[in-house]
């Protein structure tokens, strides 16, 4: 597939994506593989719901943009690079802020359980509900390079494999194409609201 | 009504659906009876929020697609079969995953009473809202041939005629043509959210 | 304003207060008054979100329509005749079905209070948010004759000229013209929501 | 830019912002400075989501039409003109009504402390999640000429320059663009949904 018609469903994805009101602002970034040493990354600063073109270039995969790029990429784009290194079937990255995913994230320690949801047959492997699959939460912290190598060795642990979250920020998922990975973020985000409702209901026991 | 003119009744209807947010990823799944011995299904993993006409399949009372037929059925086939043997007036069954639907049937054990609302009139055969209506609450399985044996028997005794939930997954419902179908789900989904509601307000007595 | 450009406010209304899920499936109708003896009405058992021109009839202000109609008016008109009767600048009644009004109208007894709300400013004759406005709440009933005697009495004693709540069922709110009705319901239904979580926040102390 | 572009741009966030149920009925007003003495302003009732050019007229810095101006400016005008004053870098203000400010807004005595949150980096001169934000909260007055000093006051005194809930009310947020401003309106009600989640989540404890 051609860099327009990558750029085209990231657009959509994002219109989709603000509508449910997991891209407030201008938070979150999303990003596409065009070739194992070449990304395609939204820039720093634009509003996920409004994307044209323009808000889209192209990095290496250590993020650095070519030669001549005005436009920065996305601070966060070396937990994209993280991501594309260790799993090589990825093709797509996105990231989302909900509020669901954002409370649970501050209310909870380690990770999301998720247990008995058919949506988890969304995940990659995933063939039933009668699984128990760890979304784990990471620390926030500001230098991306620290943050991006803590996720990058848990996900070599076997951590993550299905998405992380950082903790009162938001999801990181990603697939085998835009498509994928936008339905994972569906799923994920449809689950961690389930959950947050569930904690909400546990008051009246 | 031709296949056409249905298909874009189900089109609408899985836009409509999404919007709510009750088919997230490529969950949930849609049929309608062309002919008493064949159904027009949606084909397995595709977006219910962006349908389009390649994405229904035909297949036979048992789910049997035609012959060089290349696409898959949803794998929920059989529970739509079940549903069109024991209620002979079905013309579309709608199958949805709404938040409310989803944490309800894991905090509820055998089903939802629904009592009071006026929006029950929706129901067939349902006049008043003094009545009392139990969307029972089966046990999810991956199984489809044991889950779909399980649900034909307990219409059959009597439960689920308006609709049904499987555990921890979403909703069934159907009626005379795509639009009652419809009607149906909005108002289930509807009345859940209440319910849901409702609980979460009894932790203050 | 002619009948044609007052039914284009009418199914304007129905789609926002669809997109806002306060009219689920059937639910709700809408009336604007005419001329002193006349009223155009929704049909019963349209959707409210997909109106069309032929979903409106006219009736008389005892809600009955002329000769050779063949549509039915909505079951409720009759709460729309009793409206029109008490108050003789309604111009437009819009009824809808919301979430937290349903249940708030279930969990509270016989209205609900608003007050130091700077929106209460939207309705009529109000010019500041120290005040309080009872939303009675009146038993929900299928006879439609008694009911609207019910509630026409009440409107005489001075209750419910701001709007009224059915229990499990619904608001009922009117005003000058379509758009003021249409302010007057978007203004209560935001104010029973901020009720309803208010409730749910008061279970922590 | 002139009139006609940032006109379209504050419709735009209208329809954006209504969509999202943050400025229900006739609810919110928002301005932009044309030039130092003089503001757009929307008028006096008119409907957020549904706003045309006509819905504006031009004011001085303190609130006056020009001579021969039929239309009276938003009630609340004179909180735009000093919010203008105090933040010289202010070009256009958003006034918003959401539920989750408006509960906030009632349950919280002197303001909401906002810390931990990756979207504080949407706001003035924050690069990091580790800050502590307070959103001040001032009573709601009826009169304008009052409040708005109450309001200029505080801000002089470093209190709310990240924006402000009116109690009861909802929130002034501001940008050097129409596109900034709403960023912050998108953040700050974004975070407000995510405290008043985790205030309902607390009371499990």
């Amino acid at each position: 597939m051609n860099i327009a018609a990558i750029t085209d469903q990231l657009i959509s994805a994002g219109h989709l994506l603000h509508r449910r009101g997991w891209v407030p602002a201008s938070g979150g970034n999303f990003s596409a593989r065009l070739a194992p040493n070449q990304l395609l990354m939204t820039s720093s600063g634009c509003h996920k719901g409004e994307l044209s073109a323009s808000d889209f270039l192209v990095v290496d995969d250590q993020g650095q943009p070519g030669q001549g790029e005005t436009r920065r990429a996305s601070a966060e784009t070396l937990l994209h690079c993280a991501i594309y290194r260790v799993d090589p079937t990825a093709a797509a990255v996105l990231h989302t802020h909900s509020v669901p995913a954002t409370v649970l994230s501050r209310a909870l320690e380690a990770g999301v359980m998720l247990r008995d949801y058919e949506l988890l047959k969304i995940l990659d492997g995933i063939s039933t509900h009668e699984v128990s699959v760890e979304i784990p939460i990471f620390d926030n912290d500001q230098n991306m390079t620290r943050l991006s190598t803590v996720i990058e060795d848990a996900m070599h642990q076997g951590r993550g494999r299905h998405g992380f979250l950082i903790r009162g920020h938001g999801l990181y998922a990603w697939g085998s194409s835009v498509a994928e990975a936008r339905y994972r973020v569906e799923a994920l985000e449809f689950l961690f609201d389930c959950e947050w409702q569930s904690q909400l209901g546990e008051a009246r026991q």
